[in-house]
Order: structure tokens, then C-alpha cells, then sequence
């Protein structure tokens, strides 16, 4: 099974290490991880990040299933990239597998408007309220499409870098595969 | 057409409000608007958030076409439902719009870290500089799916409210659609 890495790990100042620690994790359980900066970035005239989008969705159509890393992002929610990988993936009606190394739910994330009671934030926006980690649509499309979203215990020392999630996906996929 | 009319809206006070005018711009142009909160919620044994899942999920497989409005929410990029949304449409081969009322760029919506030269934040991740609105994955997906990212030339006044961009989208759409 080939599984499609997706997470803000790719800014990481360490991106390429971050990337063969997983692949090396996917192969201990006989799965071919495809990280996103291991793939053949086309040299034709199209802009750089047009040519990285290309690259990243032809490692996408290759794969049979995503973990996507969606620990918060500069944000309460997961990286933008990813969930757009995480939404196509579901789209094409891949495997779908995520985790995220923030144990707290979406509502706990979000700075709130003291006057609203704590259910919207300062402008006047409700905050999304069912005790899930992130959006709904992120969190269902998990239960859905595959399996459900993977939360530590309690918060991890280094939210970036941790990988017993993503160990747990990999394990969970590889159960799910074998059903 | 039957368009999807995905974005940060559902959360404003006044959400219906803002469904029934983008409703109603659409049918100006012959399209016909799928506001999420428009959907018939199931009455079955799940919990509220996977009904609304479902919902929304069915409301995207009937339409034709997703407008996303991707003004940044709660952080530097689009609101992370929205953006499951865009991907999904993408992954199904559905033609994707979308606006953002805020035109900066991404790299100018992140605090930087002012040891790194501005080029990282202040967890040490590499910030994408591309000169885009937001994440390489999302602008590109609807240059390629659809049509380019609308933005306003300069900031608005109302960002959650503003409806220029919403309804350039329509307009395109209609064309594209007459091509």
C-alpha cells in the first residue's frame, strides 16, 4: 500500500529528515510512504509552486491512502495544504487516516468574545462546539473514509515532530487493509 | 448548474441571511446555490456534527461546481471546513471557485520570527512565499480545476460580508460553463 504523507512537516527546518523517519516507519510495516519533497519536481516553464502542486498530486494519485499530520498550524485548525490533501484524497475515495499531537478540542482553541458567553470569537463568529479537534468535516471525513482521527493523551513535548500518531495510523491502516 | 456554496458564512449571526442573498445571486445568472445550512439534517441515532457531515457531503455530490470563500479565518488561511470542501470537489472532479476578501499575500498574513530574516516563524517553520493568497495546494487546485483565485484589489471593508468576489465567481462560472 502506498500511503501519501501529507503535514506541515515539509516546513520544517529539518523536512527531509522528518520525511525518511516516516518512510522508515511505513516500511517497518511493509507500506511505501510518499513524502511530498521526495518527489520529481518538473523543470518546464510553469511557476515553482505550480510545479510543486503538480508533483504533490501526481504522489497523490499514485497513493491508495493518506495520513495526513493535522496538528494545529499557526491557527486552531490543521495546516491548510494538508486538509485540501486530506479533502482530495477523500474525494478520489482513498483511505483516509490523520492524527493530530494537540489533544484539545477545536472550542478550547479558539480565543472567544467574553460578552458572547464564549461561543463566538471577536468578530462575532460561532465557534464550532461538538468536543471534536477540528472542524467537523475534517473529523468526520476520518471516521468515514477510514479511521478515526488519532489524539495523544495528553499534549506531546514537541507537537512537530512527535510520531507516535503517526506510528498509530500506520499501524491502523495496515489492520484496516488486511480486513 | 447546481453550485456549492462553501466558506466561513455558516458561523456569521447571521448566516441565513447571507444563504439567501448568495442564493439569490446565483439565480440571477441561472445557477442555482447550496448553502449548507439549506440541507435537511437526518433525525437518525448520530451524533449532531456526523449528521451535518453527511449532510453537507450530500448536498457536494449533487452539485455541479463549488465557489469557496477562502477569506482567512481565524489565522493566515481560509477556514479549514471550507478547504476540506475545495479538496473533496477537486477529488471529484467538480469545477472549483473561489474568493478571498483579503489580498495579501500569505507570507504577509504570518508573524515572523525577525531572527530568521523574516523567512520563518517563530516556531521555526519555513513560511511559504510564493506571492499567494494562501497555501500552494488551495490557489493552484482552482487554477486547475476551475478558475483562478478572485481577489479584490484592495482590503474591504466587511471581509465575512463583502459579496464582490462571491459574485465574480458566479459570473465565471457561467461563462466557463457556456464554453
Amino acid at each position: 500500500m502506498k500511503v501519501y504523507l501529507a503535514g506541515p512537516d515539509v516546513f520544517l527546518p529539518d523536512a527531509d529528515g522528518m520525511g525518511k523517519r516516516k518512510r522508515e516507519i511505513c516500511a517497518t510495516y511493509g507500506l511505501t510512504g510518499l513524502f511530498p519533497l521526495d518527489n520529481e519536481i518538473a523543470t518546464d516553464a510553469l511557476p515553482t509552486s505550480a510545479r510543486i502542486f503538480h508533483a504533490n498530486t501526481a504522489l497523490m494519485r499514485q497513493a491508495d491512502a493518506i495520513i495526513a499530520n493535522l496538528t494545529p498550524f499557526r491557527g486552531p485548525s490543521a495546516d491548510s495544504g494538508t486538509v485540501y490533501e486530506l479533502g482530495y484524497m477523500a474525494g478520489t475515495g482513498k483511505l483516509c487516516a490523520g492524527y493530530s499531537n494537540v489533544p484539545h478540542s477545536y472550542r478550547d482553541k479558539v480565543p472567544t468574545e467574553p460578552v458572547s458567553g464564549g461561543s463566538h470569537d471577536a468578530h462575532g463568529m460561532l465557534i464550532e462546539d461538538f468536543g471534536l479537534a477540528d472542524n467537523l468535516m475534517i473529523v468526520h471525513a476520518l471516521d468515514m473514509f477510514g479511521i478515526p482521527l488519532i489524539l495523544p493523551r495528553s499534549p506531546v513535548s514537541d507537537p512537530f515532530r512527535d510520531l507516535e500518531g503517526f506510528e498509530a495510523c500506520v499501524r491502523l491502516l495496515t489492520e484496516h487493509a488486511m480486513k
